[in-house]
């Protein structure tokens, strides 16, 4: 582990930090219920993501796509019905968020079988008429763009999801997914071309098997997406208790490989090179019930994720935001191992923090002046510094670091996430594990969730100043280097005791 | 210093807390603006006070007593104009804090002279004619009750403020102080006995002697009054620099022995014996400019007055719960020793959590199980324990607490206000000490200056818990011990790592 | 129609007006919805109810009944999940209602048949365990009680609803509902014999026979339930178009006869006479599809409902709150028929306005001083009247009223509810029937939505004041009359003109 | 009175509507009280102005301008205080809403004498040091660029306030003036040429006379200002009675000539022509006293005035925003003829609508296609229209409007500000004129104080639709045509009954 780390201010690295291109949710429909929506805001005010993707859009809880058959005359009549997409959208707008539309799954009426998903039973079969899914498809787009104008054009639209498993897609059927591929791509198209499509939308079972038949056969129908998508998950097989499941996490760089062998796929067409490949989902554990996702050692783990990932990808979407979510059940109790950045009563998780962390960075990703396994430093247009330091072991650690600094003083703020400072789920814990805390319980555990704040005046010596940064077991810091401007009042010593 | 306490669970100790009876406020033409009711309404939302008192009821800027000369005709008329009274009351009420009414100072159309105190000149003389004072005393009350009603009897009023200073009572006239006391003692409860009326409401100058007087005066009018005030400021003589004043603090005894002398002197009259002494006014330093307020030295010392007020006072006013206040000027900095609880912004100080901590002893104060020079502890209708902690020296220290347990296991709860982690005034300085933080820096500060919170599980041994509880230098400390229900879901494992 | 009303103050007509003792809602699932909860904050903000009663709380949706076959033994394991219950109760309770519970309807792995209703499918069949069935209930009671306290004892327990119905009770099967009946209510008792348990819960098909058998069923078996209920709806059978139906209301006086059959039915026997009926569900119409819902027309009926339902009932539960529903599907437009009082977005409709005005009569309702079949008057602690007027021909009218005054000058406020003054129906209508409006739309709508005010003063003259109340087709009126304190100030005169 | 209007859709008449340029308020220290602040809130959510104009930047209250003496060296000190100034411009931003700078008035310690005006004592003498004051001037206009940045450059700078005035500016003396003004001036523009400074500020006093010696002054020294303001009220010589002045509004065209005057003056001089005037401020009366203020005949009047001021003046700033105003001392009563367009509380006046009519207008003023004595009508850029219709006299009437339509169907939205319909005056009037009324007496009576809303479908008829526009005594119309989409949805007719 670098145990030193020495910045000139004029190193320029390359870093692509897109953390809060697009975030993950579950299904659509539950985009209605209040708790959601606080944890989304509440996620939204702090962090702030452009794009939401989650699955669901066309199952029957949204009520899409409707046949009546009149009572009288026995015609049936097909009718859309866009009362809670609408509410949906206008949920997400208010929040300043987007979606990423990904197209599934079948609504039951116009499904071909039963194959079906989850606790709540999407159905993840092929239509049984294509024409009547692609008029459904672009309707719906249609009506996106009468109430909410040009801006839809810019919304990634994905086909299907993880149509490589059996049980997103019935046989997990490559033909059946390029033939729904191209009919859905085409016919988008035609209703206008500026709409972006892209597939295959896979996880990694047989991956590069897929993604190369799939860019195999758009190149063959002279089919040009407008970007790749798949998802990427980082840790072992499950061993399941009661509600539970518990995996190891894997070797990061075993996954950036994975990724990488993607990218090079892509980029052996011409056609295709340099394509944008999206991870519209990712995370450490892929089952909703692993403990592991309320730890500080996922906030870890993630940290070095977020450096890496912009390295293959263009984008990365953690799934998901909060842990409203029903794909084995409803949670029986408040700490769950769910996905979410935030636990129900807007608790945010130590992973939260690595997010807000990386966000805070944005204002200066292009001017990376270090990046390296345990930290990465960013260089503020005003001549200070932001940086996050990390630490996937079990065993503290300091971290020295030296900073060219133009000015004399600098104020050094820093933020620590870490088991001893910001462990929601020990207080919850320590309080008996209430499985639905009353108000008064969550406001207390809230107050276990904020990483604790330090500051100091680092003051220049030879052209740098040198910081000290601790960071314990599973930690994750943030500091904040800014030029010290002093104020003082007339008559006043801070350092005057009494 | 007492480091081993240990509690059997049935002591009973007296403790008279009466922290949340009364708060102080500057000028009451402060309450009008909107950084004061945003600074109220943050300690009303936490803390929860029931009265407020403060000066200049019947100064200018209030606007309540007006002559206007008609331009026509010559003639003079008396008018009582309400508007901003009703503007700061309606303001009190809906933060659920009602006034200790302070009757001052005078009008200047109503002054017999220039005698003037503050940077805001209230006028400190008697009034030119006796019974338009009394009327403009009885006009409002009266307008009080017609518009709040009843419960205005319950508030309590004193006359004046400090006449045993010159500043604030021309020549600190013992003899016009006392008819000003009779004639308006006289002219309130002829309007309605109900009401509550008290004085003298003198500091600690020449304190026994006006005490006494006060109450031989009353003796031989026959008057009783329905309370006793003075004031109670622990601080030696002040080192002006600049804007500030510093000064030492005093040894604590010698005030609680200063306070008791007032409540033997009152309780040597047959009469008056057991009568109620409110502390109108108290804090460390008496000026409004000594960095001191804004210390953890402070809330520490503070800790041990709370504790121990009670012993001889019924209530006492903390001298004030903003730092919206004029009485040296308008503020030039954030942090400029006023004697807010709360700085601008709603940035809670260090003294800001003793008050918080002390307010929660208040469901079990009456079952007090150990009070001592640095700790106070109360048991828990629930079984359960609430304590405090302080340490006034510049060591750290722990404390063992071993406590009578019925349960197997107890949560605990850890709230630590130090220099460490609760210390807003460091985290400005080390920004540079900006004079009027942006929107943005305040928000910063804040995360600075509230408690960090611990938790552990502490099971019981031998009939007992043991508990170790750290306090660094300056510090405070609240513990909440409550036994430990525990509802783990089916196959969750705290413990089990990844 | 009374065009003259006479007051003298001091006549007492009998007036049970209990208004708010409860208010209907669909599905509980759909409490966990924002649009569903923002409407019920609306609701109680402005008028305020005690109870909610709904059905669905042990439909799949809530989730608190669970069968899990472990998959390594296959042993199935009977658990449950009170995360919903406990999130939909916290969110009532934080808008200060609290349930009327109904008990239904059959989780899908308790029941013995696939009866089912409803677009979203409630089971409709008899438990195929008894013994899991009462188990379901009491352990959920009980959750309750721990969660909430003793205040549960008091919210109304209803077995069931509408069992003479085939949709919703097998076969309408009285036998069998009688051992539901039966076992549930022995259950509770066992449980707490504080629990209140009610019956039969029919509406109004053979309900003479249902309620009959009901009683002699409970008086054979020695159960005295602690309330009975029934339902009541006042419309003609309907016309079926498109997505709605239309009815044709039908006389209230048929449906008073109705209501007082079943009391008559209820005192004849001696052990049950007086025994509180509560009517759980009433409306005009009884299909969620029904344009009237939403017109003045309906608001000027219930007018005299809510006049007269207090005759023979306890309480009567206005079928519902807001239009988010699904027994039909999800609507597909804003002004669909829905039985809420509030539209999507918050919208009132014409009737939430009959409600909030019955509501304000209730701090005199034990003063009523006339009841008519146009006018309902009680008068107020302070000498002053309310009172409430209706319409419910297509001609406009006017009432004069004369109120005996002991004041000389008094206030009259005057809200007016018809189709010219506040009837967003219309204006959306003119704006196009937009099906899901824009949060612009809604505001604009919201603006038709409120009932126009007026101001008069009215002087006494021999004794009393003469009113006019104009009240157009269709319209409710409510007026307030209060004795006018004037306290103009010096100079001002309201009628001089510049 | 036009009672019949023909648009042709494609005329395009001069119409400058800047309405919400600039809004007046009283002395900047109030802007500190959280009434203020509450009613500022309330007109810029609901109207929007962007620059707001008031006395008092460097008076007393706001503590900018310090001396003080050392207690121990007796050496003076001169310090400036921002603390108030900041706390005012963050709470201005806060709101949308930036200053149009007055310098003035002057601080008592830096006055040369004690000429004062006001119940809250402006001082308005000269400095008694030249070099002070542009000091003070330049360190407080240095002091906000550093805090808020460049946009600081673009908020105008008027020099002084009506020196044409002897109560404003001691003996109004021109020279003195004209001093202050080039000297002020060019201190501004040495510390950044890019401020915008003006003046002379001027009443209608003497204005021909002022204003042309200011321009040949200006000429002379060779100084550029960047733009010329004076002020405009409507009202002849008051009759004061109590605490009231009671006036008649003066003939609208007058004003205008005088305008035209001062507009001519600038233009005469070939350097200055073309130079932005501004009205910074301008009501119909000038006295804060005057009932008029409250009344729909003000509303009517400045309807008048909104569509003509922008024919001479570049901006226009009504005088004021709201009710917190001090310069006859505080008002006894809420409706009092104060200047606001709010009463206390957010009461909204009937010439609140006016502005906000006027503010609607401006997303297609430059598409204005009828202007007239009673109606300004624009077209939007959807085909629809806008217009505000007005009546100054006490007869009701009723216009014609013919609008060419491009759509077969228009929704219509009409809303009304009359006595009937929008008069919160007239509610607490009849309420008894409640001084201070309660929250709850408010609540009441700003429901009486919103137009009164209506909408019609209009259908096209020989390429023109007719609408009926009615505007009774001293009302204000608005009315906005919008084509109408329909979406009606199966089976709904809405004009089917029951």
């Amino acid at each position: 582990m670098a145990k030193t780390i020495t910045v000139n201010g004029d190193e320029r690295v390359a870093f692509h930090n897109n953390v809060d291109f697009c975030i993950g949710t579950g299904r659509m429909g539950l985009a209605l219920t209040e708790e959601y929506l606080k944890e989304l805001s509440f996620v939204q005010d702090i962090i702030g993501f452009k794009h939401i993707r989650g699955h669901g859009l066309f199952t029957d809880d949204m009520a899409i796509y409707q046949r009546r058959k009149d009572w009288r005359t026995g015609k049936e009549t097909i009718e859309y019905n866009f009362t809670y997409l609408d509410r949906v959208m206008d949920a997400y707008l208010a929040r300043k968020i987007v979606p990423f539309l990904e197209l599934g799954f079948m609504p039951r009426a116009l499904a071909s079988g039963d194959n079906a998903i989850f606790y709540w039973r999407g159905n993840t079969t092929p239509p049984k008429e294509y024409e009547e899914w692609t008029r459904l498809v672009t309707t719906t787009l249609a009506h996106l763009v009468k109430r909410y104008g040009e801006q839809v054009y810019s919304w990634p639209i994905e086909v299907w999801n993880e149509p490589n498993l059996p049980g997103f897609w019935k046989d997990a059927s490559m033909p059946e997914y390029f033939k729904l591929f191209k009919l859905t791509f085409l016919a988008i198209k035609e209703l206008d071309p500026r709409f972006r499509v892209g597939g295959p939308a896979i996880c990694g079972v047989r991956d590069a098997e897929w993604m190369k038949a799939f860019f195999d056969f758009c190149k063959e129908e002279g089919i040009k997406p407008d970007f790749a998508t798949r998802h990427h998950y980082t840790t072992e097989m499950p061993d399941h208790v009661g509600h539970y499941g518990y995996q190891k996490l894997s070797d990061p760089q075993v996954g950036f490989d994975n990724l990488q062998s993607s990218r090079d796929i892509i980029d052996s067409y011409p056609e295709f090179k340099g394509m944008e490949m999206h991870l519209t989902e990712f995370n450490t554990s892929y089952i909703p019930n692993n403990p592991l996702h309320d730890t500080n050692e996922n906030a870890a783990y993630l940290a070095y994720q977020l450096e890496r990932l912009g390295e293959t990808s263009y984008s990365y979407s953690y799934w998901t935001f909060g842990d409203v979510f029903e794909e084995m059940g409803v949670p029986f109790s408040l700490f769950h191992g769910g996905f979410g950045l935030v636990a129900h009563g807007c608790i945010p998780k130590p992973t939260f923090w690595t997010f807000a962390f990386y966000k805070r960075l944005q204002d200066a990703t292009e001017a990376c002046v270090y990046k390296g396994k345990n930290a990465v430093i960013v260089r503020k247009p005003d001549g200070g510094y932001r940086g996050v330091f990390w630490n996937m072991t079990d065993e503290a650690t300091e971290i020295s670091v030296k900073l060219a600094a133009d000015a004399k003083e600098y104020t050094v703020l820093r933020e620590t996430v870490d088991e001893v400072t910001c462990n929601p789920r020990k207080a919850w814990h320590d309080m008996g594990e209430p499985k639905n805390p009353s108000a008064e319980q969550v406001e207390l555990i809230r107050r276990f969730a904020y990483p604790f704040a330090e500051s100091e005046i680092a003051k220049r010596s030879r052209g740098k100043i040198a910081l000290t940064v601790p960071v314990r077991a599973q930690g994750v810091v943030y500091i904040d280097v800014t030029e010290r401007e002093f104020e003082g009042d007339r008559g006043f010593t801070y350092e005057r005791r009494f």
